[in-house]
């Protein structure tokens, strides 16, 4: 395989505009209201604008998740207590409107979307699944490396077309999910990796394992980390196909095509924060386009947050994936957005007035 | 004035249900997730199903705004840069759909209504706008008691009177906001006296004060404090008379009116947090029936939701008021409700495969 269209689709990504962004900082000055009086959401207004390259910056009215679902050949370590087949099952449950993720999308305003690519079971169609199955699940990590170089850049771009496609139909704000049985125990690799942090720092319980089973994750994962050596900075995508997951990679495709299409895309927890890793590694201009949705309960989410200069919207001890987290933060985009579309200056309001 | 109005509205506060929030919890523990991912969300349901007394809770479909704008005597003792006519100004801008609140109120779904229970200006009628002025400002509270007993009284069944209207209108969430140009100050005084502080730790900058005017403000409050004597236990009505602001008073009436519907009243900031202390006082039931929307950055907002044991949703050092943080809080309370709603179980998901 020839790596050009992911070079093209890193090269279609432009930095952010720094002009919008202040005419988004000097508008918020003008509002009736105190300056600064809107905390962070006035930065976020800031950043919309900038990613938008127009001020004010739109009210996303057509959000779009997509939940990256895949399988872990680190699952056979025994990293966790369930079996692979809740992957399968709970893309059935996404298809049938029946997990978290679909109750909190549907209070936001937001369309599920599920990419297989790479579950390790057969999948029935369905209008909202999306086949681009890479290959059934990744090898084991701690063994050999995940993926091939080229199996880690057809899911980059598997990702970065479903996003492209969701874009073109109107997406407005890119959300990003994913489930995969094992993926916190790839992600809290792939966060150690990137950020140069031990494998105790970065690994913690997922879907809330006991003291033995989290001793004997943190040490599959440091033998990962020593089985794959020092990470050459120069070979992001090395690191990506060492340690990571078919959905980690998705997600840096959704990450690179909206960064593309000067679209935000807003992150859920640790599994998007190590993807974001891998994104900003590989394109340093990403990063202005990406969104922290919230801080996942997992200690490696809160580290990648930190590397990448990211600050979480909501923190509510989620660590449930599929996008939740995310989700509960789209209402504070709108807000932002919103806030510098409709306020009234002081100006309008009080002339000459006020203080 | 015959406090038996308040009297009664107090005695038609029940407590919450505490079978309803054991099957939340239940309910919890069996859907398609591991135990407690949802995090702060799973609480949330299980308050929320208390309330109603029903599990699942229902999804507030019809949440109301209520704005609650009085003057304040302080005001003359300089503790604000900003004129008093702001006050008027900022309910002109809330009628006109051009304030932070209407903005923030349109991206998630609330309608903004707006009380009068105190502005000394002048006011043309609007359709939002309910005009139950008890007087035009209270009196200087350095000085004298803010308000009389009975002014207290009539500006609390203000605020329950626009309440039992909006509730019978099919309101299913009652969301607080304020407007009063000094009432951090007002604020302040009234947690340092409920909570037992001192005025230092309590008093911030509002709109954002320099340092010689929150010297100043510190000094004022400390004043009131002294002036009031011990706070009497067995008379909250004479602490929120004597410190207090009409608005204050007025949305002790909402979440009176609210615990006693059985419905949720979410609270905004320092102002409401405030006005929470005085109805905890006056009706401990009243507690269970409150959601912290989120964390103002003024300094009593944190120690009065400490004081209540309420944990805030949100956290984005908002300092505005009118309702902004209540507001962003809303799709949270919306997504814990739903999430106890549409989730299909473990047991629907996986048979016996789960672990």
């Amino acid at each position: 395989m020839n790596s050009s269209p992911l070079d093209s689709l890193i090269a279609a990504v432009a930095p952010v505009n720094e002009r919008t962004a202040g005419e988004a900082r000097a508008r918020h000055a003008a509002l009736a209201k105190p300056v600064g009086a809107l905390g962070r959401l006035e930065d976020l207004g800031v950043a919309l604008a900038a990613i938008a390259g127009r001020c004010p910056p739109p009210v996303p009215g057509r959000p779009a998740l997509v939940i990256c679902a895949a399988d872990h050949g680190v699952h056979a370590e025994g990293v966790t207590p369930w079996p692979q087949a809740v992957t399968a099952a709970m893309v059935g449950a996404f298809c049938r409107d029946g997990a978290a993720a679909n109750a909190l999308a549907g209070v936001v305003g937001v369309e599920v979307h599920v990419l297989d690519v790479g579950v390790a079971a057969d999948l029935p169609d369905h209008p909202r699944l999306h086949r681009r199955r890479v290959r059934p699940g990744t090898r084991d990590l701690m063994v050999e490396d995940a993926m091939t170089r080229d199996e880690t850049a057809a899911a980059i771009l598997a990702g970065a077309a479903v996003a492209g496609d969701l874009l073109a139909a109107g997406a407005d704000l890119l959300v990003t999910g994913d489930m995969g049985i094992a993926n916190t125990t790839a992600s809290a690799a792939l966060i150690a990796a990137f950020a140069g942090r031990p494998a105790a720092a970065v690994t913690g319980r997922g879907t809330g394992i006991d003291d033995a089973m989290l001793a004997h994750k943190t040490a599959v994962i440091g033998a990962a980390l020593d089985r794959h050596g020092p990470r050459d900075p120069t070979d992001p995508l090395a690191t990506l196909a060492a340690l990571g997951g078919l959905e980690h990679a998705a997600l840096v495709g959704i990450m690179l095509a909206g960064a593309a299409a000067r679209v935000p895309v807003l992150l859920d927890g640790v599994i998007a924060g190590a993807a974001a890793l891998a994104a900003s590694a590989l394109c340093p201009d990403v990063t202005g386009y990406l969104v922290a949705g919230h801080r996942s309960a997992e200690p490696g989410a809160t580290i990648a947050l930190t590397h990448l200069g990211l600050a979480p919207l909501i923190d509510l001890e989620l660590r449930l994936g599929e996008g939740t987290g995310a989700l509960l933060a789209v209402p504070v985009v709108r807000a932002a957005a919103a806030a510098l579309d409709t306020m009234l200056t002081l100006e309008d309001l009080m002339g000459g007035q006020a203080p």
